[in-house]
């Protein structure tokens, strides 16, 4: 079935941070786990697979592109939420004298109702957990991030 | 000129109030200061104009459409940021036994680049400000709103 339209959540951070230190954070899973799941499993390899864990609830990505200090992309794999098939992230990063800033992308969703703009808001949590991280030695990983609802 | 294609930020959360105060919150100009600028000045009725100042520079607002305890909408008018000309703000409310949800709309956008990413970001700040404000008493307003880049 040919997709007519697809939609992208988009957001923009700015950490005080080296490029090099961002792209870790992104890349090494010890890192990735201060951030955005305290249970992240795999290799953040070019064709390899990474594991986001919630309790029994895996999201699972493949390694798509990787550039040193600069770019991550990541397509969502056979595991994980039905509205998340398909869909890949990205992060660019960029630097001026002040700090890095992550580009950050989540593309080919199938509509923008639903779930997307409750992982609209959520992702916006997860990247100022990242930036919390780099900036202060400690970011609010699940099952310690920020409730956006009360479900 | 047509425009072929616009874009939308998206966003959701939920308030632990009912939806006559998340309104009131939407509506109510002492309300709105507390979780989007300290500086709102305006009155919110069909036709009527909103002002939220960011110490010299002001986003004004034409009230579009009204429906108690369930739907705000707002129209970008003359003054303000130029990516923000012609877009649109919704806020809908729906209420179950736990929280009244908020999804929110900001359409119009003719490009998901320039300042579009980062206006989602912060558009995610200002809405959990509401909330922190509805349920805590006190919000994160601009001047005192987090910060997500270091401009």
């Amino acid at each position: 079935m040919k997709k007519i339209k697809t939609y992208e959540i988009r957001h923009e951070i700015g950490i005080k941070a080296t490029s090099k230190l961002v792209y870790q954070a992104l890349t090494d899973i010890k890192m990735l786990s201060n951030w955005w799941t305290s249970d992240t499993r795999g290799t953040s390899k070019v064709g390899n697979f990474l594991e986001f864990w919630f309790v029994d609830f895996c999201q699972k990505f493949e390694v798509i592109e990787l550039k040193q200090n600069q770019f991550v992309h990541w397509k969502c794999a056979d595991k994980g939420l039905e509205d998340w098939e398909e869909t890949e992230i990205r992060f660019s990063l960029r630097s001026d004298e002040k700090q890095c800033f992550v580009n950050f992308i989540h593309s080919g969703w199938q509509d923008n109702t639903g779930l997307y703009p409750h992982c609209s808001t959520k992702w916006a949590v997860f990247l100022l957990s990242l930036k919390e991280f780099l900036e202060t030695g400690r970011g609010r990983p699940f099952p310690h991030d920020l409730a956006v609802n009360h479900n």
